[in-house]
């Protein structure tokens, strides 16, 4: 019946971001009432990111609800013109990080799937440098947990950040506040320059 | 400067759902630090939606985060399969509150661009009934505002759906439990059967 392939059909109709094909969807079709495994979809690349292709990889015929959360470089800070920003991440960490953080989602709330992205290296403006998307059977669930996703991985992922200004003002890597108030992990930093923002 | 056409270009690089032309983006390009002028964007479509098109319409400079929520058809409710839904709007009145969620959700949160778009018609699982995408400088504002936004859109405006069953189940004109509970926008139901759910 066409209810058990729309997942199939759903990552189909766009293409998706290059995943780690040991997470892609499962070749089976997914069963109704929940019983499909639920996937946790992350990717580290320094490829650029489709903005809101990451909501269609979480398609899900037992979920009503599709909660994302996209952050995008701007264009100033504290008054300085930003030109770009430049992410390092600690690659095998940093996916080990995201896919705790799916464990406590999975623990908290009902969610159906996952997906995480994060792009490496130079993020022009209004370009995209993390993406995330949760299903849930009811909108509640998904929408709590993609915002305690977002604040997780600033706080804990090993991914670090350095802005790039305008004129004369010099490039920084900045601190992230959530990191500095407390994050756990900063045991974990490769590097003297700190934490994503 | 590249910063200047960004918005342009992310419009520009996907085929976006069709939006009241009055409203769609300005053709002068935005501006740095907020002064651009912030849109929002209303769709009531009998098309299909693109999942997570929208994330792409409220890209914005001066923003930091983009959040998004999708409702999709679901393959059951309370025991039964569900094949599709079908929604009905009363469209002028939709629209209009709609609108009005826009400014209480300005009212409430410094926000950059709001976009709404809502199908009506058939839609059949795993296909989107409604998605909402809001900007903000800061993700704090963006991810709460678009929950108040799903919550207001589902407890205020006139559109109603019908679930249609597998089998011998009866198709079922459903009141949506929020509208039952008090929503206020009973008196401006043009149709026996309820409000979206």
């Amino acid at each position: 019946p066409p209810v058990r392939s729309c997942l199939t059909k759903a990552l189909a109709a766009r293409r998706p971001p290059a995943m780690d094909p040991s997470q892609s969807a499962p070749s089976a079709p997914p069963r109704l009432g929940g019983s499909s495994p639920p996937l946790d979809l992350v990717e580290i690349t320094p490829n650029a990111l489709q903005i809101g292709a990451l909501a269609s990889r979480v398609v899900c015929p037992t979920a009503g609800g599709i909660a994302t959360f996209t952050g995008t470089t701007r264009d100033h800070f504290e008054g300085k013109q930003v030109v770009r920003l430049e992410y390092e991440a600690y690659g095998a960490m940093a996916e080990k990080e995201i896919r705790a953080i799916c464990g406590r989602m999975r623990a908290r709330w009902a969610l159906r799937h996952i997906a995480f992205a994060h792009r490496t290296g130079v993020v022009p403006t209004c370009e995209a440098s993390v993406e995330i998307a949760v299903s849930s059977t009811h909108r509640k669930e998904a929408l709590e947990a993609v915002q305690y996703a977002i604040d997780e991985l600033k706080a804990h992922v090993p991914i670090w950040k350095k802005e790039v200004y305008d004129g004369e003002a010099a490039a920084a890597w900045k601190e992230n506040p959530d990191w500095a108030r407390g994050g756990a992990g900063k045991s974990t930093a490769p590097h003297a320059h700190v934490a994503q923002a």
